[in-house]
């Protein structure tokens, strides 16, 4: 696969999930209009798996050796990361998607032999799409993101779920120690986030594979660092903990998880 | 009083703020080449002072019988709320401006005799404009917002920062019997996303009358209910602790806080 051109897949997946967000724009509005409980589960199964079957159609035309793993059962199929997979999360925070309409992202990873070239996770109604090809940095709407500061845990913000810190009491001690903490309710975008320096830190303790493959390309190419809560590396096949930070941030994190 | 133009001072006012927010933008791309802390430091006095000159200049010109009482100073000459009194938050979110350069909001509210009458909260880098007078509804960016739904708690969104639970630790039975917490850093957003529905409630236990002025309006326009984390009526001339919320969600909250 030596002649995998990069580039091209790179504007290719970026103009693809442009177009699966107009279709996510097109059936909310004809959705959201009659928003029964119901409906809302209908709409959500509709979206998630369009938006799958839609870059599998894509895929399956454009690149014919590459394969699919994403939320909405192609999974299932998929038991190595041998060759070039693209990991799909059609709708990245779907809470938000169905009670906010808004706060949800497209994730798009794609990899080779298991290791991330392309990472894409598109802001759907705030139109921000953060994106990063491994080697040539990594961009939010085109501009080029710097590399992570170094922010002192007094005055990082850090993001995590308030029912992280019932489960897991030592999580109070980085709510008093950092500046603030936030809460978006969308792997993906906590991750882009980490990688523009608006958050210092994310921390979640069930993650899969679609909620954290592109991030990982955008959060890298900055010089961003995650794994396991324990410190164990990621793998892209199984769902588990996941925590990503600056690299001053995550051995704060590391010291904590390691007491 | 009895003359003045409810409406006009509407569009008006929602028109100064769109133009305080291009200020504000403007003032951002001159500042973050160069982001030191001192430089932030300076960027928030400057963008803050500006702000609230901007309006106050305008006011004086226009309405010249309205007073401002505002973040940056002008609230020390306000004793009372008789009259028209601007009440404004040149910048809701400040750490999120400084940290993220995103998630804040320009607060407006305008008060007779200490009744809400407009409401503006506008969130700059998204461009989402919430709005409401009195009487007319609520709106983002002009499409009028829905009634409050009721939510069961247990399908509810909750917002409040981590921190609070670790000061009271009754908000970890919201934690467990909620859909889910989310945390923004703007109060004036948080209020605005209850009134828009996509939370449920939110509590915070310390916030300015700048901060839940122009919200209040808003949220009344939608069947919100809000007060201080006892249950007490709302003052705007004090800071205190509040809690807004849908008719039973706010229920809910009273229930806990009178345990």
């Amino acid at each position: 696969m030596s002649e995998v051109k990069w580039e091209e897949i790179f504007e290719t997946a970026k103009n693809w999930t442009r177009e699966a967000g107009e279709f996510i724009k097109e059936k909310m509005s004809e959705s959201f209009d009659v928003s029964t409980k119901a409906n809302e589960n209908d709409l959500v199964t509709d979206v998630d798996k369009g938006v799958e079957e839609f870059f599998k159609s894509k895929i399956s035309t454009h690149y014919t050796n590459h394969r699919l793993l994403g939320e909405e059962g192609s999974y299932k199929a998929i038991k190595d990361l041998s060759g070039v997979v693209w990991i799909i999360d059609p709708i990245d925070g779907t809470v938000n998607f169905v009670h906010q309409q808004t706060f949800f992202a497209i994730s798009v990873g794609v990899y080779i032999e298991g290791e991330g070239m392309i990472g894409i996770i598109y802001d759907v109604m705030n139109g921000e799409m953060f994106s990063a090809l491994k080697g040539e940095g990594a961009f939010l709407n085109g501009t080029k993101l710097d590399k992570l500061k170094e922010v002192p845990l007094q005055e990082s913000i850090l993001s995590f779920n308030a029912g992280w810190i019932l489960k897991d009491r030592r999580l109070e001690e980085l709510v008093k120690a950092c500046r603030a903490t936030r809460s978006y309710g969308s792997a993906a975008l906590d991750i882009a986030y980490v990688a523009s320096g608006r958050l210092d830190g994310y921390i979640s303790f069930i993650l899969a594979p679609w909620d954290i493959a592109a991030g990982m390309v955008i959060l890298k190419e900055v010089g961003g660092v995650a794994s396991r809560y324990n410190g164990d590396a990621l793998d892209f096949l199984e769902s588990g903990t996941f925590m990503a930070a600056t690299p001053s941030i995550y051995n704060e994190f590391l010291e904590l998880v390691k007491k």
